[in-house]
């Protein structure tokens, strides 16, 4: 067949063979993790791919050092690894909640239109690539984003305000997790059905045999759109969703938190292009605050599939866009339901690190706990509801006041807008048990840190515990009785969403209760947590994220809605040849 | 423990328990059909639990006689099976098309706000009963339809005005399928993940260990709108897919078909009081024409999901509700191409025969014929565009001028204003190859038929075949060559939606552009069908009906989002006590 092929066509055509090689060497290179992932998913039991400990045993002597170095090479500077071309501009509004200062990093930005022309190119290319071959690719790209998971650790740092701890974990490894379980959720669901098939039925003296084939057709261009809190853990697992069952993305960071996500696209564009594709597969849209291109990349009619993550009155207005499948994860009013435990003590604990956490700017952090008037029941009487404050007060100070754990728990603000919220908190009308106040870090002397604060309420002030109140704000509802405060935990959530709930009670009557009237209200409840797990935590190939049915948002990581709603099975059928 | 119980209780107890065993022993008897409907759905190969011949041998020598003596005995009375109470009215404007004349059925009529408050009550029953239970259920109920698939045909030809054969197929045995497959898959779906599993992380020096839970939580009431023409076959797969997933049903019939789906509705009311349950998880909410409840029923904030049959408009209005779950199936334009045949004799009269059957009233009967202007490539050379028009035309002739086939292929056309389309499709300005006219039944002497009418359109009419025109109508749509009549299929699936697509080509190349091109606009294609299959036919188990990918609709019977968007996983977590 030689003679067929001009030499410049023979050599594209040993190139392509070589490079199809490389691209199942991929698959099989992935192939076990990817099963195990699979297996995970149904087993339900602990699992993961990437260490969570920021261990140089694990991730080697001089990574983390590394990692910071090239954090701060990057700042002041042009990030110049993607490979995207035709940028009309460099822009980055980034700024470090540490320093309370300018990044000063620059990102190519352009215009939606090449945006989207770029992508409905890379459409007819990405389409066309089997699972196998997505699925090695795609987890090969996280085998490149592990090797920077501490560079994204402290880019993640000083965008979100996160401490160290949770900037690595959620960043890197629970990131790649989650998104290495949309690739094995979305695999799952590409190779569920046949992709041929015969068709045989005995029509009594003849039979009517047909060959038919199914094709998972992916539904087309993808936009992620990325919050400030957590750029890479909320992003990955809707980008990966989407890359995995064929569709092309586009990913649309928060202007202020783009750096730890750009590397994420970075390094997948890094192993398209190595692997002979179209690097604009993925393709990252940078904007700034004062010009957005959020609505006009959404209401783009080639846009397919959205992704979001970030306040309901944006995400419903996403929800409502015609011809579109949209995934939101949105806000939520999560409750904490206080009914008996064997100890109170653990309890007050177990809450004050979860209300101090990242300063309660978790979608799963509590915000409003629910006490009976005549207090909590434990194995030594009634706690009364002011002894539980005076609890919960004292375990937030005692951890906000040591200085080798406050402020790496607590973080940074984010959003200066959250230090105003908090300070209004104190003014809802409820005696305020706790004062927010500003605490010193350490290493950053200008780092933008408000902690805890603690208000009191009546369960007939509802129209003050009503929202989300983001941010490290504690509401100590006093209810009737616990009835009264499953009732309105189910309530929040039915009409205000909720992500997480806790619960506290030793009666197993009232503990069915609250499953069930939470389960109707769609939020996962977390019983009777001490020690060193907390409800606002939620673990990759266990725990469905946001359930979608409640007003918290349409989507659950990693559910099968979230990938089959990504491709459409079409089958096509003819008769046998005879 | 006796003492413990009141006499009256201890029986009711007793009989608790007993049917308790019951409803299990009903999954232990259904347990191989329903293994063996999950196999077929992976398996997609030739699968049907109810035999589509209406043979004495497999139904019992009497059991046609019998149907059709129920069916003439509930005539002009008032129908009584059902279990529903309190009804305010008893109605009916059902109309033989096959007689023109009214069918005198009275069903009761309740309130809106009556259903939803059923509703509401049995959903808290039904909700917490088992997978496994909720499945042996619904499989004996369509062991009690299966009794009265001949009940079920005389009902459906003269509502549908269908002719015999596809009354009892469509309405009977390939119903019971598609609904056995709707459970199948609800049923696989509710049992992939785990109910419980131990979470065990290593910490380094200790172990995270949570008991987790997971409940598929019914998303609430279901409402199941139907149409006039196929009264089951549309019906049942939303009816028993909310079903098996928990959710109480309530069945709106079209005014024009109620009699074969308040049968099936019967028998599922039937299977559920006989096992205690409630009767009102599945209710009938008959209306009539004059005074329709489907927008309040459908508008009720407590109904969750809505399953709708019919017209686009009412369709997107439909999906436009706001926190509705909603699957539609709505019109479309059906497309065939013809490019190159082996034997055009027997295209002409496989289509043909599609144009006639049920007189075009099938959502996937072909409308839009698209033709080269050179004609169809065959190996005894091109075939002009006019020869093949007058191949068309002559195989329509002479099917519906013989005696014994005509009549019976066509039944009758169910709404009068069918008939008013197919006389204004002679007037869309080209030329008329074949008028539609009337021929006779032999058994039923007023019954409404129209034959097929055959237009030829050129290329440039976009406006006269960009939308669907119901009823035995084909369109001859002249093209500059195959490129062109694949890119009108596609543009008319991907704006005006589309069920089928019929192909013919016996160039590789060209038959791959034609899979690929309409894939990306989500329409199955039955390739070079001649013979006794026709591209109207959709088999459960093997062809997913709709794709759910244009817009034609946005449900598929029966692929997974079709039954995992009626439900949401919620998981609980508890530390394990040490």
């Amino acid at each position: 067949m030689k003679h067929l092929f001009s030499k410049k066509a023979y050599l594209r055509h040993k190139r392509l063979l070589s490079l199809k090689t490389k691209n199942m060497d991929l698959f099989e290179k992935h192939k076990d993790i990817l099963t195990q992932a699979i297996h995970a998913l149904h087993e339900r039991t602990f699992f993961a791919a990437y260490p969570e400990h920021p261990s140089p045993k694990i991730y080697g002597e001089t990574a983390d050092e590394e990692g910071r170095k090239k954090f701060q090479a990057s700042v002041g500077k042009k990030f110049e690894e993607l490979k995207q071309i035709g940028e009309t501009n460099w822009i980055g509004s980034e700024e470090s909640p540490y320093m309370q200062d300018k990044l000063g990093i620059a990102y190519p930005s352009f215009t939606v239109e090449s945006l989207v022309e770029n992508a409905q190119t890379a459409f007819h290319q990405w389409r066309k690539v089997s699972a196998d071959e997505r699925a090695g690719l795609l987890i090969e790209s996280l085998e490149g984003m592990k090797a920077r998971f501490f560079e994204i650790a402290y880019a993640t740092m000083h965008t979100t305000g996160q401490g160290y701890m949770m900037a690595f974990q959620a960043s890197g490894p629970h990131a790649a997790d989650r998104a290495l379980e949309a690739v094995a959720s979305g695999y799952e669901e590409l190779t569920r059905f046949p992709q041929k098939a015969k068709w045989d039925k005995p029509m009594g003296k003849y039979n009517i045999v047909l060959d038919k084939q199914w094709r998972a057709v992916p539904k087309g261009i993808s936009v992620v759109i990325g919050c400030s809190t957590f750029p890479t853990w909320n992003s990955v697992p809707g980008i990966y969703a989407s890359l995995i069952t064929g569709n092309p993305v586009i990913v649309k960071p928060h202007p202020g938190g783009v750096l730890p996500i750009a590397i994420v696209v970075a390094e997948i564009q890094k192993i398209l292009a190595a692997n002979g594709y179209d690097a604009n597969i993925c393709q990252l849209a940078v904007d700034t605050f004062e010009k957005t291109n959020t609505k006009e990349l959404a209401e783009n009619a080639d846009v397919k599939l959205i992704d979001f993550t970030g306040n309901s009155q944006f995400g419903s207005y996403l929800e409502s866009l015609d011809n579109k499948t949209v995934f939101t994860e949105k806000t939520g009013v999560n409750s904490v339901i206080l009914d008996s435990t064997e100890d109170i003590d653990k309890v007050a604990g177990n809450l004050a690190f979860s209300v101090t956490l990242y300063s309660g700017q978790m979608c799963t952090a509590p915000q409003n706990f629910y006490i009976p008037e005549s207090g909590i029941s434990t194995p030594s009487g009634n706690v009364s509801f002011d002894e539980f404050a005076q609890k919960l007060v004292d375990n937030i100070n005692s951890l906000v006041d040591n200085p080798k754990a406050g402020p790496f728990v607590l973080g940074t603000i984010q959003n200066p807008t959250t230090c105003d919220r908090i300070e209004k908190s104190s003014k809802l009308g409820g005696k305020v048990w706790l004062e927010s106040r500003a605490i010193e870090n350490p290493m950053f002397k200008d780092a933008r840190i408000s902690t805890p604060t603690v208000v009191e309420l009546s369960s007939k002030d509802k129209d003050k515990f009503s929202s989300e109140l983001f941010g490290p704000i504690a509401l100590l509802i006093k209810t009737k009785d616990t009835d009264e405060s499953i009732e309105l935990a189910q309530e929040m959530a039915i009409n205000h969403g909720a992500i997480s709930c806790g619960a506290y009670t030793t009666d197993p009557n009232v503990k069915e209760k609250i499953a069930d009237e939470m389960a109707l209200a769609a939020t996962p409840v977390s019983f009777n947590l001490i020690g060193g797990i907390y409800m606002n935590q939620n673990a990759g190939f266990s725990d469905f994220h946001v359930t979608g049915g409640n007003p918290a948002g349409n989507a659950s990581f990693t559910n099968p809605e979230y990938v089959v709603k990504r491709f459409t099975w079409v089958g096509h059928r003819e008769p046998v040849s005879v």
